[in-house]
């Protein structure tokens, strides 16, 4: 967020009147950069500044776009400005050092998002100016909330997507590949414990085919598949590892965050997680902008769907399907999509570890391996091996299943741990709490929704051991009394508050008399 | 913003464990509630709350919900909350009292947000739910925003507008006055310096008819009539006080943020104005929510045409003029509209003050009288007379211009300031900047937003004294170095803003050569 630039053309005029000297305030406000100034200081009195100004904080040749909190009382004295933890990392700097402040430039690229709350699709050179402001950290939270919203839903096209896509892609990293093809898988999630990735990349690296995955942390679901990895081994790789890695053993599986290949994506995150949103469109250039960048040449794209996943109806992931394809194609990326089962969680743990525990089953053959997520796991590493050129059509799934029965995806999957790190033991939780029957019948129906967001009260992504493990998976019959799930929590009050809405949906998992 | 209300369901269990002293920080975060707490107190701990989360804070039996800043340094005790100024106002207490932390209940509302993205419509119940946990303090800025987004541009039809409209209605107060008519007149604005309203109410009520006007402070705009009017006499009345006022003077002019008519719309407002939004939908739920608490059962509506206008074409305040009537209707309000010139300012000053200028010049029958203004003002007040039948058909404006020439409504302006508190010369700014024609030419065309921008940068409507003098409105002449406006402003850093971006807009008044 912080940039080599010039100072302002303003700034000249009155560089001493804009000094006040920097102190570490040690507030966390997360990301947004904070500056904390007395109400009576020079600077906002004679520039007009008022609580909630956005302001434009300078050190050396370094420079921020910080939120101002008017400060009344002696916290400050009245040469001083305190920085937040966020705004004081993007500084550098020690207390003390000279910094100034001054008005920010409007943001010229906000007219975009408001045109297109009228109507008006964004453009190609719009896309750009926005990227470039949201990267250069000159959006505030509520000018990035607008413009999500403003292209939530159904409202981006597929050029607005090409070119959004094409925009991430613009203000970030890429990697090259000396040699082709470079695969990748992406799940567009929704769905709770479908932790494939895990088992597809030791499968296909084991093949030989170079498959550089790198993963999302969670944004609405309990647990992203780079959160699932990070119990069993590192995930911060920067570029430099993440080449060793892939060298080494054609494969990894890397937070994406980590290494900025779509820095604008990871920004927007912060935002989109609170508020639980992520749109088609902004799937699309979120998933394609990391693939890009990544390097990758092809990618299947796993699209689950069921009336509590992410994508509903059967319309509207063809939908999703042919706008992934025609943006990926547009933008020089095969993909092909494979439509799922999205009607109850894929495996049987839900949260990091304990969807790493499911994971560590199926690549060890243990005889109590969820058989669901073993299967999907084998027809996605069958049609990326396909897609790969290392089996013929209608034949991948059969040499993936060999590669994991054999135990080299197993082998694989330790020697990518080891590369990235070292293997690690998933973390258990120190509260849990069953939730049972209140009365006999079958499992009609399973909202994942709720079961994720019982999971995410629990505690999971943040805490690693939180979530639930579901022990009643649909058509099977519970008698009265009988566990349904088990939530995990790092916390008694975690778990205090994901029993209490647990209990409050006795529907969450549906049991019909008949 | 705080509540009186139960304790939440979980709240007993675990009492004690969730309770800190409370400290004001002196830190003014404006309308956004924040604690800070220690990263190593008991509460953050073992509920495992991070930086930005969103908690419930209780008082006795008033709460809030504000966001968390999470604190490292030895800013506080370990047994020890800090309070931004919102949230120690909300809560009221002293230093030391014990407050106790939870996490909040979960926002339901938010699915309707969520669900209108997606193109489903709002109804009256999720309008309800979705303000009643506005007006609750239960939705974080960012969520606001998306709100805000989702419902912004042409995304509201009649029956959410309407909807909307009465949910705002719902949660806050409403005036009953003993006679009726009671009458209102509204500019939905975009106009700069088109202040009628303290011209219009005067005339109206020298004639006997019962005019409580409540006006907003500046959205989007360099001055609200409220901002205007405040330079005048004190307009933070609260619903006693205009009672007092209508009843002795038949009118008033205050800000209706002040008595809570439609305390939902003045919080939307809080995120609307940075972020320079104000929709259809809204523009019409806001106003007419409004207009209902404040007890009216006819008003006048003037809606600006232009180009740079808010609304730029007849088509589109055609629209905006049905729905507005159809929606007025449904909720049992009279409505006219009047559809008016909107391609340049009205008057000649643009900004609090200078406004204030233009409307005593107006009412006080001076020959340097903007005529633009007088004669708007006196069509638009005439148009009331008429509604409130206080003229024929087609001779309001007579009667208007009678009263005003007379000196009726000069003396009605100065006995309605005295009622409100006493009568203020409005300020006069310290530093000022001519902008002249870098060449010979005739005004073809005035931009409005820009020249608001400019008013805006300058530090209105927050500092009265800032903004703009036209010089040259359409069709004048200019000759090089001549006066096109003049900036006001109240500190040197705000003119030189303001000044750098007029000086890099030269066509903000395009001046043709022949």
């Amino acid at each position: 967020m912080a940039h080599q630039a010039h100072y302002p053309e303003h700034a000249g005029r009155n560089g001493k009147a804009h000094t006040l000297r920097m102190r570490r305030m040690g507030i966390d406000t997360y990301l947004e950069p904070v500056i904390y100034m007395r109400a009576d200081c020079h600077i906002c009195r004679s520039e007009g500044f008022e609580a909630l100004a956005r302001v434009e904080v300078w050190r050396d040749h370094k420079h921020i776009v910080a939120t101002l909190n008017v400060v009344k009382a002696p916290l400050l004295e009245e040469d001083e400005a305190g920085l937040s933890e966020a705004a004081w990392r993007a500084l550098g700097g020690a207390n003390g050092d000279r910094i100034k402040v001054f008005h920010p430039a409007p943001i010229q690229s906000f007219s975009h998002v408001r045109a297109k709350m009228f109507g008006h699709p964004i453009t190609m050179a719009g896309a750009n100016e926005i990227m470039h402001d949201i990267v250069g950290g000159h959006y505030s939270d509520i000018e990035m909330a607008a413009f999500i919203a403003a292209c939530a839903g159904n409202r981006m096209d597929v050029e607005e997507t090409t070119a959004f896509t094409q925009a991430m892609i613009n203000v970030g990293k890429r990697l090259h590949w000396g040699s082709q093809p470079v695969v990748d898988k992406h799940c567009v999630g929704g769905l709770p414990g479908n932790r494939t990735t895990l088992i597809v990349v030791p499968i296909v690296a084991a093949c030989g085919l170079t498959i550089p995955k790198t993963s999302s942390r969670a944004i609405t679901s309990p647990a992203g598949s780079a959160d699932t990895m990070e119990t069993l081994a590192p995930v911060d790789l920067d570029i430099a590892q993440i080449r060793r890695v892939v060298e080494r053993e054609h494969g990894c599986i890397a937070w994406g965050g980590a290494v900025n290949l779509s820095p604008a994506d990871d920004i927007l995150i912060r935002v989109e997680r609170p508020l639980g949103l992520d749109s088609d469109g902004q799937m699309v250039a979120s998933v394609l902008s990391k693939k890009i960048a990544a390097g990758s040449t092809a990618a299947l794209i796993d699209i689950p769907v069921g009336t509590t996943a992410k994508v509903r109806s059967r319309e509207a992931a063809q939908e999703l399907s042919a706008r992934l394809i025609t943006v990926g194609h547009s933008l020089g990326i095969h993909l092909e999509t494979v439509i799922t089962d999205g009607s109850q969680p894929v495996g049987r743990g839900i949260g990091p570890a304990l969807e790493a525990m499911d994971v560590l089953a199926v690549l060890q053959n243990a005889s109590e391996a969820a058989e669901s997520l073993r299967e999907r796991a084998l027809m996605l590493a069958g049609r990326v091996l396909e897609m790969g050129g290392k089996a013929e059509a209608g034949k991948g799934m059969e040499r993936a299943r060999t590669v994991l029965s054999s135990g080299m995806a197993w082998s694989k999957f330790q020697a990518i741990c080891e590369a990235q790190g070292g293997m690690r033991v998933p973390p258990k939780a120190a509260h849990t709490h069953v939730i049972v029957a209140r009365h006999r019948g079958k499992v009609a129906e399973i909202d994942n929704r709720r079961l994720a967001r019982i999971a995410k009260l629990a505690g999971a992504p943040k805490a690693h051991a939180a979530g639930l493990v579901l022990h009643a998976p649909l058509d099977s019959v519970a008698e009265i009394g009988q566990p349904l799930f088990t939530i995990h929590a790092e916390s008694p009050g975690e778990l205090a508050y994901a029993r209490t809405y647990a209990e409050a949906q006795e529907d969450v998992i549906l049991l019909l008399e008949r």
